[in-house]
Order: C-alpha cells, then structure tokens, then sequence
C-alpha cells in the first residue's frame, strides 16, 4: 500500500480495509527506522491511525494539520511524500524528527516545544479570514501539552474569535512521565464511566440521525442538536469556554475518526475533537512498556532490547545525589514539569513520593511553585531541561532571583544537544540566565564537579542554577575538584588537563 | 476608625457598621494619597470591603494572603500597621506600591507580574504541611490575571494536590483593558443571569440549613451539598478541575463576605470564592473612568481632573505611526495582551476592529498567535511593555526566530521606570533578546528614529524587535536620522548631539 501514496490525495480512493492495512504497513516502517535510527516510538505509534484519517478528510492542499511539539509526526511524514526519506530519519543531512516548514509545505509549522499548536493554528486561522484565502486548519494537541498554560490562554482565546477552528486532543492518557494534574484527572472522567460512554452512544445515535442539511442549516442544527446534548450531559471544560465538543472517540477506529472528521470539516465553530489513543499502539514492547520507548536510541526490533549503556550520565550523577541529599535532608524536595525519567528524578520520587511534585508541562509554574516552597523553609531542587527552562525566564526573575528566594535549578541537557534539531538545544542558557540578579550559576564539568556544585547549592541560602550536558562523565581532572568558590571559574583550553584556575 | 487598627487582629473587636466606617475612611486615605503621589486607584478602591473581610477572618500572624499582581495592596497596607507611612507611597524610600516582604511579614510575597499568586499561595501550603506547620493561605487573583496560563498551570496543580487553598477570585469584570476573552464571557455567564442567582441563593439556603458537625464530618457534609448542588447546577471550570466553587457574592458586602469567608476557613479541600468587585467603587470620578484611574499620576481629587502633558510620548509616536502604517496597508495587524490604553493601541483597535486582537494577560499566547499570522502572510505587530516579554521569551526564540516569522515586537517601558518598583524595569530585554538568532533589535532614542524604524520593520520581511523607553520623546538630533542600516549603530557620549556612527 505505502508505495501508492505520493501524496495525501491519494488515500481517498482507497477502501477502509486497504486503510488499515496501510495503518500497519506505517507501523512496521516507523518500528524498523526507529530501532535503526532512534527516536520517538511510542508516541508515533499511537497516532498511525489518526493520521491516515486526518489526511484522508483534510487534503486539501491549503488544509493545515499542525502538529503540537511534532515528535509524533512520523505517519504524517511518511503520507506527505517523504516514506523515500524516511530512512534518513534524524541522520544528517536526512529528515529531521520534527515538522520543518523547509521540509515540506505540508509541514506548517517548525515545532518541537510544547503547548504551541493551538496558538498557531488560531493565528494561521485569522490570517486567512483576514486575507479571504482557504483551507480547514486543524490542531493536534496531546492530553500532557493540555497541562501547559499557553494551550489555555490559546483556548480562552479561540472562545472568542470563534473561528471554525479543529482541535484534536489526542489522549494518551500519559505525557512523558505519567500525568496526574487535574487536567488529566478529568479527561480521565470523561473517558473511564462506562454508564457515561454508553449512554453519551445512545444520545449521540439519536441525535446523529437528525439529518444535514447543507451548509446554512448545519449552524442551526449543531446548535439543536448541541441543545439536546447539553440537557443530559453536563458542561464540559471546552464546552465552557465556547467551544462545540465531540468525544471520547476511539482513536484506532479509522472509520469512526473518517466519519467525524468529515462532519467536523463543515462546522463553521470551534470544534474539539477527543480521541483516545494508546501509546506504542501495535508494537509489543513499545505497548508494554511506552516510557522506555518514548525517546530511544537504536534498538534491536525483535527482541524489544534497548541497548544499556554502563557509562555514567550526569542525569545518572544528579540522580544518585539528589536521593542522599534528600535523605540527609528532608526539606529537600523535587520538582519535575513531566520530566521524571529524563531528568533522573524517579529514583527519589520512588523514596519519597511526598516530597516530589510532577506538575505537568508546566514550567512557570514549576518555579514559582518552588518559590512558595521556599519560602515556607523548604528546599526546593526544580530538574528541568535547559532548552525547556526558557519558558519560566520571568518567573526566574520575577519569583525568584528578585526575591532572592533559595531554590535550586538544575538544568540537563544543556550545551549542544545532538539529534533532536534546533528546537532541543541547551544553548541559550547561559546568555538568558547569567543576567539575572542574585543567583548564582554553575557549570559542572565532572562527577566531582555536579556532586559538590549540589553540596554547595544545598548548603547555600541563594537562589542556584546548575547545568550540566546530555551524556557521560568525561574523566576526572583532580585539579577540578578544589572547594567550590563563588565568583572563581576555572578556564578550560583545548586539552582537558591544562587548566588555569581563573 | 482607622487610627485604632495597628493589626489585623484589631478588626475582631467591631462591629458591622463600624466595618463599613472603616471602609469610607479607608477608601478616603487612599484617594488623598493616590491624589497626591500617583498610583493604581480603581483597583484599590474596589478590593477595601473584600480586604476587611479576609483580615477580619484570617488574621492569626500564619495566615497569608497572596495578592496577584499586588497593585491592590493598598488596603492591605493600611490594616497591617503601615496607615502612619501610607503617605510616603511610591516615593523614594517611602511605602512601594506592591507587597514587598522586607516591608513587612503581612507581605508574604513580591509580586508586581501577573498571575503568579496561585503558584505561590500552592507552594506556601505544601511546604506548611511538609514542615507540620499551621496557617491558612489565600490567594487573591484578579479575572484579568486568570487569562495567563500560568494560573491555570496552578489551578490544575491544586486539584491534583488538593490542599486546603482558599482561591478568592477577585472578579471586576474588566482587566487593565476591557477583557473580552472566553474565560471572561464564561465568568460574565455565571454572573450575569439572574435566574441562575436567584435559584442558586435558594438552593444554597436550602443546603445549608444542614448543619455542620464539627472538623471529620464537614468533609463528608461538603461532598453531601456539592451532589445535591451537582443535580441543579452544571459542573463550572473550578469544579471540573476539582474545586469547590462559592459564588458569585456581592464584594462590597463586608457582613456576607465575613460569613462565607469563616465557613471556607473550615474547609479542607481547595476552593474558589468568586466574588463581583466594582472598580473605582466610592469615588465618583474614577467609579466612571475606571481605566484612567488604574494607574494613575498626581490629580486633582476634588475634581477628579488629571493633568495632560503636551509633551509627545515615544507611546504616542507609536500611536499615531500604527494607525498610519495600518492605512497604507492592510496587511499590518496589531496584538496586545490586555494593555490596549497603555500601549496606545486604542487608536488601531478603534479604526480597525477586526485587525486588532487583545487577548488576556496573555502574552506567550500573543507572541505564538503572531506566528500564525505571520505564516499566513498577515504582519502582525505585538505590542507588548519590556517588563512582560520576559514571559515570552521561549515563544520568541522557538516560535518566531528560528522559523525566521516576520514579525514584529515593539517594547514599550523599555530601560529604567521610576515609581512601579523593581518588577516593573524594562532593564532585561537587550540581555535577554540579542542572543536570539535571526531577530534584530533596534533601540530608537527620538520620535523620527521610532518612527523610521517602524517603517523599517514593517518592510523588512524579518522578525524585529524595537524597544523604547516610558516618557516623552528628547529633542531631535539631525545626525540621527540616518536611514537605518542592519549592523549600524550610534555611539552617544555623555552629551547627546555628540555622537559617532558606528
């Protein structure tokens, strides 16, 4: 099947039966790259389904399928006349893990952050009203990228604009680490009462069956027909904030996704769309285990192995560290914005579940969070990537560093971070933090360095950042590891081992 | 009245009427001083009954209240034995006129930025229950303040943690702009329709005739309340989140705040109050004007007359040079979030409605919003104070330079503003923005320089930024009128009139 499909024109003639053949035909492919080139698993298998069906309706040329942080944009990819390349996956010079408007057209929008579709979609949106130009254009946001505040203030805004915009809530009821905001918590509730599914069924049949009448009348009857619903279904978070609400679907039926997709495409209202989707969806180890299998390296696709490196990580250092100082300590606790694994914070979230907050992707708050923590006598240690850091600048400033209030920022992957593109890079830390009054920054280097730098920020009654890189330890440098100073740096020439202690 | 308050604890001793007493000499005091120093007037004067009320009844020294943005603390000041320095308000080493914890312990928090109180007040409670600790904590936050994300990031927090957190939702139907976002029209919805009051003050009188029984039942007897309410009131966004939701109350009746605020004190769930505050309420002039009046200088207060300078602003020169550049081509688009007046895009929004977009105290939202328009062709020009782009600085790097979006920044308040405090100075954008790659800056110093880098901007198919500075425009310099050159700029020695061309 794959071969037929140069472009996504090319999915409407096929039968719903060739569709789901070229559904496992995508996930077969995706499992080979991705175990030779790493990447995303997971969250790629779960939309395989949803994409086929999105692209069978919006395919247009001027239709826009925005993808929220892109890294499950691989199906899309693949039908949009990429499957050629698609070997070349996150290699260089080859496609690149996320939407690159220099791409593909088909690629609207460069994403690879978190929460921005429907701000984008909705900015795309009113330009072309503006411009009377053409064209569906549609969001597909994740239930974790829900939890981040720009998704709201998008929301709160498509509520007023009113734009005939689609929003597809694609709920794996996981984000990278397990998600358990409120937000998620809901969703949850809409989707797990089983009296609630069937009866919404029943209604959703009956009402179905008051026909479409073109276009003038489709207003008239979805606001009918919204009227009937809203009798025996309680408002629901979208529905309060304007917007029409269809859901929960099944996220791997592709006649049912085709069918609503269809009707949604001839609203002239905000429309989101819930579907359900199970992550790693069709492959046995990803199924199984979907956090190992979200970001991976190559990997052996029979044996579902990953390949296990004993070199140390910093990740690994910051991990062990932050468990004894947490059990010398026990004011100390830690913050993650849905980052537990990647930034090494599960083994203390295992030892003391009181004392660690995962707040969803949710780093502004996450630091003023820690702000109020720290001001009630507590030592707050916030793990978020360097690259993600850039979201809470202000609250930095504002809640913190202004206040002088004593709280720990440690940032992984900092520096150059390779594969994951431009959007992923820990390089702008330094330039946006070292201006900032009254904290102090450090850069570790070593083991060494990132065991005393956490020592010293612990012990410290200032607001401290510390970054460090993705990867291993490079070796010790004994000279390295004098007490730490404030304001002394040490200057590294070419060679590691020559060093001036500045 | 106001001479016998030297704590909040002296509030248990009167009576109602005395209260109300106390609200006219409060309301008084401010007017005087504000008439004199300058200041945030409506705000204040619409939060004095609401702030009686919670001193009233939180006033054990470990109970906090969190003010949101805190230009509202006027009050608060004035009961929390700062009335004798009340008329050093904003003046050098005089009173500031937002919290500051070194002015006072009443002072929990610094805040001047918006939406950060939620957060706070959450980090406060969790860390209180961590170290055993006791005290109730409150969070005071504004509708306007509950369009940033961040607030909602918080709110989704707390139902997950379900701490005890008194939310009061400080509802004065209108922002510093009027606020015409979803949230607000859904918050407009609850309370607007009086059959929804009248039945619920009903149904609410009929409820709470069940009496509450002492601490381990009232969590049982609350649930009970909330599934009979549940059956005749939809489910609201707070309760959705799994909130409860008081409201919505007259804010200027001090006896009926008192009695709700005593029973919320009890809870051990987190709950909304949402009370319906008047801006400007008591004094006439500014119950009338209540957006000249939100931040105001020095005016007549017998006459309510605030003096115009003649002296063109650099906000002014903007003003006038949008609206021109709007004219010549429509195309250009102007964005603010929830700073219409302040900065000066009154005169676009009035001329071209539909090209004009205000969208809540927003602002990570605004700047990605401008990417989707810039990607549709439209030029979008975001104006936005310096202080506050600090909230978006991710968007800015992520969503409009790497994908090289034209479009345009422009910061009012750039450098040092006097009178607003620390949190207010524009002194971070040019450390903050030039390490962005592919965006230029331009920092013009008079009237023609803003004027010609406009021009600049908008013909230039790059993403721009332009910043100048709060106040009136300095006299021209003819040798600074050179056409603008990407990469040139003017070195201006002490005295300005002699300056070299870099």
């Amino acid at each position: 099947m794959l071969e037929k499909i140069q472009s996504p024109k090319d999915l409407e003639d096929l039968s719903k039966s060739e569709l789901i053949l070229l559904a496992k035909e995508i996930r077969e492919r995706i499992v080979t790259v991705v175990g030779n080139n790493g990447g995303h698993l997971a969250s790629n298998l779960g939309v395989v389904d949803l994409t086929i069906a999105l692209h069978r309706v919006f395919n247009n040329s001027q239709d826009a399928i925005i993808w929220d942080v892109s890294h499950q944009c691989y199906a899309h990819k693949i039908l949009t006349g990429r499957n050629n390349q698609f070997d070349t996956l996150r290699k260089k010079n080859g496609l690149s893990g996320f939407t690159k408007n220099i791409e593909s057209p088909y690629d609207w929008f460069d994403a690879g952050h978190s929460s921005t579709s429907i701000s984008t979609a909705l900015g795309l949106l009113a330009g072309r009203d503006l411009l009377h130009s053409e064209g569906k254009v549609v969001a597909v946001i994740g239930d974790g990228a829900l939890t981040g505040g720009m998704a709201f203030e998008a929301l709160s805004h498509v509520g007023q604009l009113h734009k005939n915009l689609v929003i597809v809530l694609n709920d794996n009821q996981m984000s990278i680490s397990s998600n358990t905001g409120a937000i998620s918590k809901y969703l949850g509730h809409l989707t797990t009462t089983p009296q609630y599914q069937s009866f919404r069924y029943n209604v959703d049949r009956f009402v179905d069956k008051i026909p479409f009448l073109g276009k003038p009348l489709t207003r008239f009857i979805f606001k009918f027909k919204r009227g009937i619903k809203s009798i025996v279904f309680p408002n629901n978070l979208f529905s309060d904030l304007g917007l029409e609400y269809v859901g929960p679907l099944n996220g791997h039926h592709i006649g049912d996704l085709i069918t609503v997709f269809e009707r949604v495409k001839k609203l002239d209202r905000p429309v989101v769309v819930h579907v359900v989707t199970q992550k790693g969806r069709g492959y046995g180890p990803s199924e199984k285990d979907p956090v190992t299998f979200h970001g991976v390296g190559p990997f052996n696709t029979l044996t579902g192995k990953v390949p296990v490196s004993n070199k140390k990580t910093f990740t690994q250092v910051f991990s062990d560290k932050i468990v004894e100082l947490g059990e010398r300590d026990s004011r100390v606790v830690a913050i993650t914005a849905a980052m537990t694994t990647g930034t090494g914070l599960d083994s203390f979230a295992e030892k003391f579940p009181h004392r660690f907050f995962d707040v969803g992707i949710a780093e502004q708050h996450a630091v003023t969070f820690a702000a109020g923590l720290a001001r009630s006598g507590i030592k707050p240690v916030v793990a978020i990537y360097s690259t993600f850091i850039q979201r809470a600048v202000d609250q930095l400033i504002h809640d913190i560093a202004l206040q002088k209030l004593p709280a720990i920022f440690v940032l992984d992957h900092s520096g150059p971070v390779s594969e994951d593109g431009e959007t992923h890079q820990g390089i702008f830390d330094i330039s946006l933090l070292r201006p900032v009054p009254n904290v102090s920054l450090l850069s570790p280097a070593t083991k060494t360095q990132l065991e005393k730098s956490l020592e010293w920020a612990i012990s410290e009654n200032v607001p401290v950042i510390i970054r460090y890189p993705k990867g291993t330890c490079p070796k010790e440098v004994p000279e390295f590891n004098a007490p730490i100073e404030k304001g002394r740096g040490l200057l590294v020439p070419n060679k590691v081992g020559k060093s001036d202690i500045l």
